[in-house]
């Protein structure tokens, strides 16, 4: 029945619908714009295009939240998300976790990490897509934003965890990035700092509190300390705060870093340009994808041999990168 | 005068230097293996391809070390050394960081963080090459760890920062992979267990000492117990330790679930089969940068103006995708 209704409604049918934040059109909408079903595809596309040029699009903060396993990534979620919904303010969800498929179902999304969230009229946590490549991931959760934007998101975090290449795929997509971390981290000032200046914009040194408190504090004032003496180039000052999920605090402190973040973006005029060139890099991962799907189909036979050799080390692997290359461009 | 010695050494006079574990010529072997120029390239291919086929050769253990900034690593992988070359063990340790071009020197290529090790006549530290991608990095650390094996290391350790695809890259290259945990994560089981499950052959809960040893313990407790109640696909069961590099508490008996994991590999047949799936990895990885850098290059206005567009929102990015596939394929 869902599948047909969402098959068979009108452009103009889902505009309005979400316009309307029905609950029911927002999660069809989303299963439409992550289906890899062709005729699917080709309604997603349109519906973004027609989403994307309405007014008023493009104002939601979008925060990416990352951090390694147990940092305390959903309960901070549920919890600034709630603090946010207090104020009036809507709260879309995302995952990502493009391994959610190896490992046979995705704990990212189980609603249930977040079930203040989950059920609040003002929000919707929707689960990763699973089953597919990250560049299609990427892509899929950039048109969930613009789906969550046309029902009226004013805040759409996108969370994954903080191991491998899906961390980089939400700083690509995302305006502002939350890195969590653990306290305790403060001893070794080189690598947090170093982290720290490759990925985030706003750090929070989760779990301070009871036993904690203390290494929190000195961690983050470590950090902090070691920054200032570090410009980046964007003019940003990276805000290092603790928080304490459990206790609830240092949340405000922290959402006012990523507002007082978007403002920056703004009044330099980045946040187009940041923007875009993220769009540019999902173009890229997808043709990377693409390519790779090309070699794998057009030259199956010849692409088998060959692995066969470099797995048994008869070929190195650069020789056999020029081989295959030598295949595509003829 | 190094450069030019470099290029005039004959293959016999490489072995020979390497066998005899000189460590100047093992310094610029790296080198040479590390360069990008297409003559040093011809020479390391011939260097590597004549060293594989080598007696004894593919024996030394392979270990892979990753963590969150601030986790502890470096002292980590300090310590663990020179326990190893007190116990008559010859060491090599290779870092890879593909970021370090883009932060202008490379933190994970700083010898003071391993004083002992670095400056140990039976070890030998390399920072990680810079100026590359990161499948270039791969290959050339894959050439590195031959010329380490050529020299007599029975270890080679390859470190990375635990932040994005690089620790993808080295699980990719090492027999056993070891992730470094902070004490306080054992709150978010489901997390922890799903993070270990993915990349992770032996996890060490790091500095479990002082105020966080009990903290330390328990979240190691808590992580064991839970992985117990899910079997992995190749029957290892992941060793889940305390260690503190601080009062050198726990080094043995990590090492020893390290050697645990590598004779497990072996009664399993394993080694050869994940070395050669490696090897097709980073096979794969080379060709995908090959095939973006042909198009780039091919391409280069068509691409150019595409890109605009694309970052305007004008062109929706697998459209593009598809677009610049049809140039590739005709």
């Amino acid at each position: 029945m869902r599948t047909r209704s969402r098959r068979e409604r009108s452009l103009d049918a889902w505009i309005a619908g979400l316009a309307a934040r029905d609950r029911a059109i927002i999660g069809e909408a989303l299963t439409l714009v992550e289906s890899t079903h062709p005729e699917d595809r080709a309604r997603a596309g349109a519906l973004v295009a027609a989403l994307h040029v309405r007014p008023g699009m493009g104002r939601a903060l979008r925060v990416g939240v990352s951090g390694a396993p147990g940092v305390g990534k959903s309960t901070l979620i549920e919890r600034l998300g709630m603090m946010l919904v207090a104020r009036g303010r809507r709260v879309g969800v995302l995952a990502i976790d493009p391994t959610s498929q190896k490992t046979g179902g995705s704990i990212l999304g189980d609603k249930t990490r977040m079930p203040g969230l989950s059920t609040a009229p003002e929000a919707f946590v929707r689960p990763s897509p699973s089953g597919a490549e990250l560049g299609g991931i990427a892509a899929r959760t950039r048109e969930a934003m613009v789906v969550f934007e046309a029902a009226g998101m004013d805040v759409v975090i996108v969370e994954t965890v903080g191991v491998g290449q899906s961390e980089i795929a939400v700083r690509d997509l995302t305006d502002t990035f939350v890195l969590l971390v653990l306290p305790g981290a403060g001893d070794e000032l080189q690598g947090i700092k170093r982290g720290i200046m490759e990925v985030a914009d706003v750090v929070l040194v989760t779990k301070a509190d009871g036993l904690m408190a203390g290494a929190a504090i000195r961690a983050a004032t470590q950090a902090r300390h070691a920054l200032r003496l570090m410009p980046r180039d964007d003019g940003w000052q990276v805000a290092v705060l603790t928080v304490s999920a459990l206790e609830g605090q240092g949340l405000d402190v922290a959402w006012e870093a990523v507002e007082r973040h978007r403002m920056h973006l703004e009044a330099r005029g980045d946040l187009q340009a940041r923007r875009g060139r993220q769009a540019v890099v999902a173009f890229r991962r997808l043709l990377g994808e693409a390519l790779d799907a090309h070699v794998a189909r057009a030259f199956a036979a010849e692409l088998a041999a060959l692995e066969v050799e470099v797995a048994a080390g008869r070929v190195a692997e650069d020789a056999a990168a020029l081989t295959a290359l030598g295949w595509v461009v003829g």
